[in-house]
């Protein structure tokens, strides 16, 4: 089967140089990444976390760049039936298809090999972010705090999947828009609720952005819902962009990715340059999440103490209770980067120390080296096990990730016996209640807690 | 509690003459009129079917037009709180009201004291219809064939409720629109559905258009997320606006209303004169809801006959069927129209007879003398059976109604024994499945079947 | 050559009854007035003052109102050439074509045989007047006062052509908007400066407006820069129109219609009501012209007095003065309005005399019993002396003028001597400064001023 | 005077580290550029033809980048007042500076220091120009070929004035837009004419797109009718984004530049591999300049021969002729762009040899050393002559070419004896016809001619 897609938006038009480097299919790296994520892009609904898998099974998908009098044109050769109706692209898919190739072109053409740019500098990290998140028109300079970010779980239950939707539509009746890492289940439910606030308050440019990178987003594939699609390079860009794009977060139940995003947050909520900052950050879900969201709390308590539990608060199955702290909390927000002359459009004065912007790629020597001990600051304590969290995710659910677990065995992570304990009751939860895989598969833990 | 608010549209500019028209509180049968549907429609959300009960509730609820530098304002005194989110109104409802203003005033201004036009005439009762729709932007001249009218109850179960909007999600996805009568169930359903299904196609220009008047629309207050909201002056020519603005027609379950609307339509299709036309009509809903079809498809067949059968197409749980058998049915519709040199936009072709067009003021008299026998044509028949049931809508839900069973006890009905059988079986199904009344109300028959 | 013409805007869509009223060619008079109307903005830049002379020369000219899937065409039979450009209607123009029917179906269907309104009251014309106005959408509620009424003659000198175009540029600079009687000459300079100084403000929205009626529009062609075009029923009602919508007023050079747009404006403005009304009224044109306004001048100083004279500013040879003038008048004309509590957007506190609004059509016996003498308010001789031009204007360019005068010979104007005396020279100076007519042709007076 | 302008465009946006480039202000060779760019933006109607003088009578003039929470704003320190009205910038100016800062620092962040792109390949090059003019949105893919390229010069007599003025308007009835190099005279007649034809035929996304480069900027100001100005680095590839873009070219009386234009012109089409492009190019003025089009007619047919004569069509005195012409050619290029599968928006298969790419700077060896001798291909012929054509502007007009006159004479311009005489007499033609500076001033050459 062979589809033509006309294209959307700026990306109709390409100079012969760049049509040239997306052709050369069998040696390009950068062909292979474009096509892999538009693979994933297709794959809207897929219910599997293994991103191999999804490679494996569309190994005669093919994806050509065309030119014509009006443009250029993208050919599909054996797409997922998924992204189709009734023979036609879904024009959410269609739109995702065009936004992978416009950051993977940006990057490509303009930090490859760039001198000016120095990637291990931290200004210089944040100065690509940003352009990223420009060239990709996610950033509006005219619009007042209103971005909230909504983390959690890809694999939810149906009672907590109403519940994100509930959480959303009140959002949405506040006008408040949302920006997610724009997978299935908490990442999608919360659009889904806040399209339909947004319709009956007749809002006009909602925005339901979801940000990706290439190592995640074959198991997470957007939903078509999201309307602005961003595929920044690595997951430590990824979470910079939530961190200064966001002016609110909500932490819905999730796994090991969820976990990873909260300690990211907290570790650097707890830099003291960072000691004002009003950001409000709720821990959120319906009643029978409860003890999941007391779980979390005790082992933040126990590893990072105190100030790190006062950055956030939970509040349990009450959707309008959460949207309207939320919502005045938007005031401060405004105030605050008022008082600083600080853009509402991008947290620049977000103070981010470079062990959370530099790319963290998890091998077994990696894992194993993290600092895992209680006597050091807290900042550097979330970071490693930020760390480790962000191994785990790759060990369930990234292509490079299982592929070392299958070869080598479970990371080996230890550390200060008491915080292992912590940690591997934790993730026993998390287990447990299913939330390291979707349902029906039964979960091989990559990890071993050396307690 | 007193609330300000801007006008929406075109309807910020009011002359002199017409803001005293509205202003002439104690007397004014307009201003009632005015003021009675504006307080439906703040009264987004209510559970109840008694417009008498809504109105009594507010009794202190008042509205003022003020004029101001940049047009004028409406003064609402004691509003219903459902329509405010953080103390501002939903602009969804803000938009109703001014459509409110716009159509009472337009009809009243235009046809009150108009000696031109003669509303007894068939022609010129469409042309009134059309009238009024054109000056409301409800008939847009460039679209295909995409208005799908939805009909079904305002009460049904939850597991019914999520079926309509299946199905509504289909229908979105495939970028048809919604018409229904803008009340909660089965006419909210669909167009949350097709919210969304639209929101993934980036569909623009998307309508989710509710036709109500002045007698239902307090038990049936319009959904925020209808964003075309309709006022025709009577349930007649509310009627002819679904059937000549629709392209096809799905009727989810339902009570006495639904069956009212079922008969018009099959009275109408009936006729010879519209033999060809291509309307598609379905009846649908979950598995649970096949016996309420049968009973409904038995009653047709025995009452109107094999002929009226065959104008519509039962799906049981199958939502992609139902849209996929709408959608292809557009292309029919639209070469019909075509053919004929008709407008796509205004069904002017389908042939109404003077007896479904002429308003049909229910009273004790008029309905102890519907002639309810086989011995006539279908169409006729199927047109007292609309009125009958038309009665059992007003005696349920409509002030005027309510008063009169209440003053004069239930309306009997009579006529064939073994036709009036059938109808007592039908609304006692109706009753037994609790679709005459809202949930939690013991429901007393406002007529009485003799047989 | 037959054309045809899809529609613009909203009229796409007419009732079949509406079809049918434009139909009857032969007995109806409204098909003939539309006709007629259509044919004059067809004309367009056709250099003649005489109506009677299009009408015949265009003997051939028809059109027709079809029927189609997507609504209505217009259909045009041998239409004049002007129009089209490479065979292909000018847009503007075809914008015209539909504000004619527009308007024209509007006052039929709306006004005649209604009963409730009684266009003998001086609240109802004004409501009538708004009515037809907003109809157009020539009402914008929500912008500031900005409206700057262009009156001039449509025969003027290349040098004063310059001239408006230049004060125009100035308008345009100063993000004000135009609108005139939309025919040539003083009504199609400041259009065309305005256009390239709103171009190089990127004013949007930009408005120039014409206001014109069915017995000039012959004479006056509206200029396909015109992109709203309003026709109103007759002359006073066009007049109200402009001192209603407009923010202020520039008169350029012109001849008798020129003369009785400002005798109306000041008979309107020495009304004791109006005392407090900021309008600002600027007298303008090229060192050239000086002589001309002098004598305007001194003829209001003779006849209505000094206080007549302060309503209006002299401004010689300075398009940049007039532009800053006129600017600064709108903060007051705003407070002002603010202060009252009345609209931007329709000055419905000027106060206007029925004799102002009710319609004057001249004939020998009205023209020759006019009052003109001292003896009386200056307002009232005010009204006399415009409906003296008014029937100059009517003898010199419309279809039944023309036909009156050569019947019966000149109309016969009578009064004080003085009177007389200098009306005599005013009017002799438009004769000889070729105002009466364009150039080319002999001018022969259509009136008879008795000494 | 200090004046804060808000940002226009997606320009608001500037991250920190762009914004320290354009702050260091002594040293900064960026800061220098960018300055003297917006200078000249804010000269718009200045008379002068030498870029130095402006320079030296601003001195005092400074501009700041600042950032604040809704992006940036530049901060203007004495600018020159013919910018403004009534103490507000005219918005076309305030875009053009945003035009500025985006190109300029587009240029700066993606081109210097890249080791991917080789400024010396003719791929590259062209790759640069589409790249710069898709970044300026320039480049529109979804039109038909609609751009015209109007050349001529910046001081030109009011009969030529007006001439171009008449042409622009036939092409604005054509929906034709317009590209120049955006100064005065010949590139701001074609635009103000085009623009009032597109008002009357209510075109949108109406283009008149000026392309300039730092060294010419100064000496032609782009008028604030330019709707698009985009600011190329070098001449050679502004002519290339002229050529690309363009999809007809029409020729005004000019000097100089003009000449430097056409000759570029004919030497690309005079290649073999440009044999069959369609573009169509005419030289047109009114009567009173039919000399000097023969003038340059027989230069070119003794110097290029026939075959470059047969690449344009000289047309007097008839600018509808002209439009007629073009307008009937757009369907040639359409047709031939299809045919070979090339884009509309760019003309991606014009060959271009690298002598036409590479940036001529021209100094008295360069100057003195090119090759004018007849024994060459005429494309060869073509280059050089054009070259020459060049210095001789850089020496009129520009900063360094003024400087290095004033320091070592006349570039001294050496060849064939008969060509030289021919070159001689066409240069004097300018020269008399006063089309090397502006009027008033008397013009001592920059050049000798060795004859």
């Amino acid at each position: 089967m062979i589809t033509q897609i006309n294209p959307v938006g700026a990306m109709d038009l390409l100079s012969q140089l760049e049509v040239d480097r997306l052709k050369q299919t069998s040696t390009s790296d950068l062909y292979r990444l474009f096509r892999n994520c538009c693979l994933a892009v297709l794959n809207v609904g897929a219910q599997t976390d293994n991103s191999a898998e999804i490679l494996d099974l569309y190994k005669s998908f093919d994806i050509n760049v065309l030119r014509r009098e009006r443009g250029i044109k993208l050919e599909l050769l054996n797409p997922p039936d998924a992204a189709f109706v009734d023979g036609e692209l879904i024009r959410g898919i269609q739109e995702h298809l065009f936004s992978v190739l416009r950051d993977i072109l940006y990057v490509a053409n303009k930090y490859q090999n760039n001198s000016v740019i120095n990637l291990t500098s931290s200004n210089h990290i944040t100065h690509v972010v940003f352009d990223i998140l420009r060239n990709a028109r996610a950033i509006h300079s005219q619009a007042n705090p209103d971005m909230i970010v909504c983390w959690g779980g890809h694999s939810i239950k149906t009672e907590e999947f109403s519940y994100t939707r509930a959480v959303g539509f009140q959002l949405g009746l506040r006008k408040l828009n949302i920006v997610t890492g724009c997978g299935p289940g908490a990442m999608e439910g919360p659009m889904k609720g806040a399209a339909i606030g947004h319709a009956q308050q007749r809002a006009t440019n909602t925005r339901y952005l979801g940000l990706t990178e290439p190592s995640i987003i074959a198991a997470e594939p957007p939903n078509p819902i999201v309307n602005e699609l961003v595929i920044m390079p690595d997951i430590e860009k990824r979470l910079e962009a939530f961190v200064r794009l966001g002016h609110g977060v909500i932490i819905f139940p999730g796994g090991a990715g969820t976990a990873e995003e909260l300690l990211y947050l907290l570790g650097i909520l707890l830099h003291p340059n960072n000691a004002n900052e009003p950001l409000p950050v709720v821990l959120t879900g319906p009643k029978s999440s409860e003890a999941y969201f007391n779980q979390i709390d005790e082992f933040i308590g126990a590893t990072l103490g105190a100030e790190a539990q006062k950055r956030y608060k939970i509040i349990v199955d009450d959707p309008l209770a959460v949207a309207r702290y939320i919502s005045d909390k938007m005031v401060e927000v405004r105030k605050y980067r008022k008082s600083l002359g600080d853009a509402y459009h991008f947290n620049w004065s977000l103070h981010i120390e470079p062990e959370f912007q530099l790319p963290f790629e998890p091998d077994h020597s990696l894992m194993s080296s993290l600092d895992l001990h209680f006597d050091q600051p807290a900042a550097s304590l979330a970071s490693d096990l930020r760390k480790a969290f962000s191994g785990i995710v790759a060990g369930n659910v990234k292509e490079g990730g299982i592929k070392a677990i299958e070869k080598h065995g479970p990371f080996k992570l230890d550390g200060d016996k008491a915080l292992m304990k912590r940690l591997d009751v934790l993730l026993q939860a998390f287990v447990d209640q299913g939330r390291m895989k979707l349902p029906g598969s039964v979960y091989h833990p990559c990890y071993e807690v050396l307690t």
